[in-house]
């Protein structure tokens, strides 16, 4: 080690689970690592428990930090997003002088990183918003990085980042993905794509479940098998485990024993709503999002317990059941993820960041939770043409579909007759369909919207905008 | 009339359709209207056309206008949502003195009506957001009011309001909805709901056009047939009207000319952000925005056509099929709303507004865009059962539902079959399926989220969170 030791390469401030453990994943990598906490004492333990697994230069105050960096100083934020992140933030600053860096490696909202960042700028100051995939395990040996920021930040922050980051055949899950906001955008919408992903392994799940009448345990074996296929990823993987594990109290499943009332934390929500400002359809998203809302309110399943059913009650077809469902999950990942990155696609044009997808793409591939070989097909569909209008229409993906569409009708068909719900598989089918579609009924909501609001219409064979007069001669005129 | 002609007794800025139209529904009510446009001219050329309908005050200033009004002064202004409003507010709050009273009639979002309000009561002025609905028609002949701000504004305001608005059965369809945004935020839902209703309408329409061949003239007369029974409704009455319109220009049915890419204003998409914010599943709004949004994009949907479809075109079963559809329409439209009223419940409770949710149905029932025989039913929900947890389970209803049931899961099968998209039906049978589920795949969800993130679940059997050590003895801790 030639550095010097009285100078850090870089900071962590906040040294929660996450702030630890990248703080250490840097050390590791032989970089001289400031630390720092607001409460002094967390940073007496770290140092106490971690300080010889690398070089650390623990501070007590913010001053003592920013002091301890070399120039340019780079300065990583570690805190719960929120206003917090606005204090921590103008804490720094005010020691830092034009040219230093701070980083929020926090889950921030976009818009707060635009503001700050645009804020920071007027002072000289970098800051560069990153989305950081992979939990506690993966900001230790190696998450997904997604910095936000100036191209000049990353120049100096990259090499450092990407040598802390997931490697996936040698290549780092670390990429510069856009100016201001486009990290945590980026991050937002991974978030976004776990839950539709989640989701649509609860509904394969629930379906094979109800439908077969099998045991988790026989259920973690058909997990564990298409872990070896198409739907190899990280989260196939944990659903084996999750499903195969036995509550030790109780000797039943542990699936069985776990309150099935879903948690969330936000950023799925913000994901939907970008994507509603933005005019992007994404349903998967949008119905995993509500599922967990709707298994939060107990008081109405409670009463709703009572509302009829269908007659029927397993599903016909063994084996068939459980590969037709192997299909429509991987089906409607596809969906999934299509319409994920046609938000981040629409959210680059509508902020000029200019994000390249297939980069995203390669980066998710390890450290993150929806890491997968799928983000290799969808590199390789980007590579092949980075204008396409939707992943859907990527040759491999296209026939990935035509493949699976039989088997996914069956599926939805069978849910929707045994009564168990699959909003995730549907609304992807739905999607499917109305995108394929060369006229939708939207040319109906038109014509009412135009009937009791004179909001006018477009044609078919002609330009401009018209009207008709439907509460009287029901003539057109040009609006 | 005995009322002095030199003072307004209300007044209304901005005539543009909707303010023009309400000015002379207060002036044939009797009541001497002051009317104001920032464009002089438009002020004359109301005068010219509408000045002879009954008593108007014109002002060429605001302060010449705000000087016409009656104390305690009451201005009602109609201008396009957004900037516009606050400078509008400004400048007639400048001229008032407290105890006034100022009425935002457009679509304001009702976190602004909020800001507004309460910006305003520190003056001593009272801001009353409302809701308006039932478009150029309802503004001039009757339409639904729904007023939020301050009792004591409404035992002002409220009397004329009442006058103004559509009755049905003798009942004014206009109630004090609660304070500050409440009169706005429950606009919102009600043009989300009509949102959901429109797309089920469509497709409803669009599935028996592909699923049995029928022409436009004929869905016309199936949709005329179903507005004799429950679906009864002005949006039902429409849809015949829409469906056996005929383009006079190429004599095709006018649905067939029309440019297939719906527009949206904005309403629909901030209920879907604001049920995102209050956890409340809103999947048939939901779907409907973002079955608009796919709508508008040609370039993915000229890309998708070539994807695969299924091999069959047709559905089985002609006349069971319509009644079936009927079925299904209803049952989802039942959904949407209970989605709906949850949502406003919600809102309710989280803002202090203690919205009468009964008086909404009672005030939805004429005037406006979903007014229906429908909502009667829903009124009586609420009558017989106040705290009702879900709309679905008041007797009636569950019955209705029950009766539908099995027609319902036929439609989403045959459409999924033959490829038709059904986002609303099928979202709406799934929140059916899972709101009566027992034990939902949740509990797989927390699962997952504790091995990757440690999450904590809860359990089924014992108070407190816990988290398994996945990657070590799997032992379970409380967290």
């Amino acid at each position: 080690m030639t550095k010097p030791m009285d100078k850090a390469d870089i900071g962590v401030t906040g040294l929660a689970t996450m702030g630890r453990n990248l703080a250490r994943n840097f050390a590791h990598h032989g970089y001289t690592v400031a630390v720092h906490n607001r409460t002094v004492s967390r940073t007496k333990e770290f140092m106490a428990e971690h300080g010889g697994e690398g070089a650390f230069l623990p501070a007590d105050s913010i001053e003592e930090f920013v002091a301890s960096l070399k120039r340019p100083r780079k300065a990583i934020i570690m805190v719960m997003a929120g206003s917090a992140t606005d204090a921590v933030i103008e804490q720094l600053a005010a020691h830092m002088e034009p040219g230093d860096m701070i980083v929020d490696g926090g889950n921030a909202h976009f818009a707060d990183t635009r503001r700050r960042e645009a804020a920071l700028r007027e002072r000289g100051i970098h800051f560069v918003g990153t989305g950081i995939s992979g939990g506690e395990e993966g900001a230790l040996r190696g998450p997904s990085i997604m910095p936000g920021g100036s191209p000049e930040a990353y120049l100096e922050l990259g090499p450092m980042l990407e040598d802390i980051a997931a490697k996936v055949d040698g290549t780092p899950c670390c990429v510069h993905v856009g100016p201001d906001g486009a990290g945590h955008f980026v991050k937002m919408v991974h978030n976004g794509i776990e839950y539709a992903d989640m989701q649509l392994i609860a509904e394969a799940y629930d379906l094979l479940r109800q439908g077969l009448g099998a045991t988790p345990a026989e259920l973690a074996e058909i997990f564990r098998e298409w872990n070896r296929g198409d739907l190899e990823s990280y989260l196939i993987e944990i659903t084996a485990e999750v499903l195969g594990h036995t509550d030790p109290a109780t000797g039943s499943p542990f699936v069985d024993i776990v309150l099935d009332r879903a948690e969330q934390k936000g950023t799925g929500r913000w994901t939907v709503q970008s994507a509603l400002d933005l005019g992007v359809p994404v349903t998967g998203i949008a119905e995993a999002v509500f599922a967990r809302a709707l298994s939060a309110h107990p008081e109405k399943r409670k009463a709703a317990a009572t509302l009829a059913g269908p007659r029927g009650g397993r599903a016909a077809g063994g084996d068939t059941l459980v590969e037709d469902v192997r299909k429509a999950l991987y089906a409607s990942k596809i969906i999934a993820y299509a319409q994920g990155f046609d938000q981040i696609a629409a959210a680059s044009r509508e902020y000029g960041w200019d994000v390249n997808l297939g980069s995203l793409a390669t980066i998710w591939r390890g450290g993150c939770i929806i890491r997968a070989r799928f983000l290799d097909r969808i590199r390789a569909a980007y590579d092949a043409d980075p204008s396409l209008p939707t992943l859907l229409v990527d040759p491999a993906f296209a026939e990935a579909l035509a493949d699976a569409q039989d088997a996914w009708r069956r599926v939805v068909s069978t849910a929707v007759t045994i009564g168990v719900p699959t909003p995730g598989f549907s609304s992807a089918l739905a999607y499917y369909d109305a995108l394929r579609r060369d006229r939708l009924p939207a040319a109906l909501i038109q014509g009412m919207r135009d009937y009791f609001g004179a909001h006018t219409y477009r044609r078919v064979d002609r330009e401009g905008a018209f009207h008709t007069d439907w509460s009287g001669d029901r003539a057109e005129r040009p609006a």
